[in-house]
């Protein structure tokens, strides 16, 4: 479809009544009409006439000349988890996930060249960013988005793997196209991604895929920890394991035929922090 | 503003892209554009123009003839966490008040009549629907809407506690407005809610205020559990004290001075499940 083509099913003011609700962030929590207007490029008249609009649905709240979304705004976002039965699934294996380890874990799937968190059952803190659901990571730095590229189709990869090299966000991360593939080809041999310090300094994870039913990868899951807590290594011998064993559960659970018997042949692992 | 007056201002297009977001949900995860069409009243020509401009936007997909939400929705959410820093700043408290009760602890607003669940570390699965982010429930039956009711404006309650039997859930939710009010006395004296099994039969929750800056109540604080795992007398006595101490903290650390001493003067608290 050629973009003439799209213009006329194209709603310019749905994008822009989006434009104006995704210019609310930490930078900007409170914004003016001039802020918004600014921010999104729009006139101040469309920014108003969105944001009037956006009230009376009850999503943004003006007051004093601000303006700030609403928890209704949340609402919008649990439309997904509710129409993904995954999500549900997946909430008890990532609080067991989470005990028997000490470290959060959490569930994302790939949108565009990044991962999003779909799932999170939090421990503590260790990235400088918040993590919450919807937060977005690079896929090419993180351990999740390394999952979700080894099993993803070669046009997905090719959006986000080209032929220059990536942003690196550390000097650990691999920015060079050839070496993330073969990377890719190792994780499908594994069955697991180990990320280590590409996506900041001191933050290690390890990840491996969810099936659904047709034994397509939807999701990854992943445990996360600190340079400070954990090696390389004992994620390598202690937490990978667990975290291939929880997503077969996660799978077997969502309706994977492959992953039921491995799922069952659960191994003893002890509840509390094993570091 | 009188509706004619607003309507000059009201974006329908925008009002209609929300009424298809909101269409999919756990009964139809992946609708057709004439079920989508069915469920929110407008046209099919309308529906498929809003349906390929979301698809444009990266927030719908559609595959052989199905729709479904992408994750980039969850993203409209994250703006609303991240524009709000008390979730940020709750979030360790939220994972200490968890690890200490083994419950599920929770942050919560109010919009409109429902408790909108803002931020939450979940332990287990007490209630028959799935918790997430951004999941409502009725204010009038939860013990953290009972919070924000307690100290919220007359005109606020009064939208939730008018002068009609409010609806009941189970044989023990106080549907009578009277009864209902004397409550929300007795919360502002008391500083914290139990509720128990008025939304669902063997849940009870207790909740605490939080307070910002200028001291308005802007959120609850509440751990939950079961009947089998506790008593309304042992969350009184053991869980509120925590609860109330928790939210204390939070609001500190959201810049309320008044909380500030009452923060630091901690009372040692066993580290592990203590009923």
């Amino acid at each position: 479809m050629t973009k003439d083509e799209n213009s006329r099913d194209h709603i310019q003011s749905l994008e822009r009544g989006f434009a104006v609700l995704l210019a609310f962030d930490a930078e900007r929590p409170n914004p003016t009409l001039a802020e918004l207007a600014s921010a999104t490029g729009l006139s101040r008249p469309a920014v108003r006439r969105i944001l009037l609009t956006l009230q009376r649905l009850g999503y943004v709240h003006g007051e004093g000349g601000r303006w700030s979304l609403t928890p209704r705004v949340l609402s919008i976002g649990q439309h997904y988890s509710a129409s993904h039965a995954l999500i549900e699934i997946a909430q008890p294996h990532l609080v067991r996930l989470a005990e028997r380890t000490s470290e959060s874990a959490s569930l994302a799937a790939l949108d565009g060249t990044d991962v999003v968190y779909i799932a999170r059952v939090p421990v503590r803190r260790i990235m400088s960013i918040n993590v919450s659901i919807g937060t977005r990571v690079p896929a090419h730095a993180t351990s999740m988005g390394r999952v979700l590229l080894a099993w993803a189709p070669d046009s997905v990869v090719a959006d986000v793997v080209g032929k220059d090299r990536l942003p690196a966000y550390t000097r650990h991360t691999i920015t060079d196209p050839g070496e993330l593939r073969r990377g890719l080809a190792q994780i499908r041999q594994s069955g697991y991604s180990i990320v280590a310090e590409e996506l900041e300094d001191g933050l290690l994870s390890v990840a491996a895929p969810v099936r659904d039913r047709a034994g397509t990868v939807v999701a990854a899951l992943a445990s996360s920890t600190s340079s400070g807590r954990a090696t390389v290594e004992q994620l390598r011998s202690q937490v990978a394991p667990l975290v291939v064993r929880t997503a077969e559960q996660i799978s077997a659970d969502y309706g994977h035929p492959a992953a039921v018997g491995k799922a069952t042949s659960a191994v003893h692992t002890p509840r509390d922090g094993f570091f």
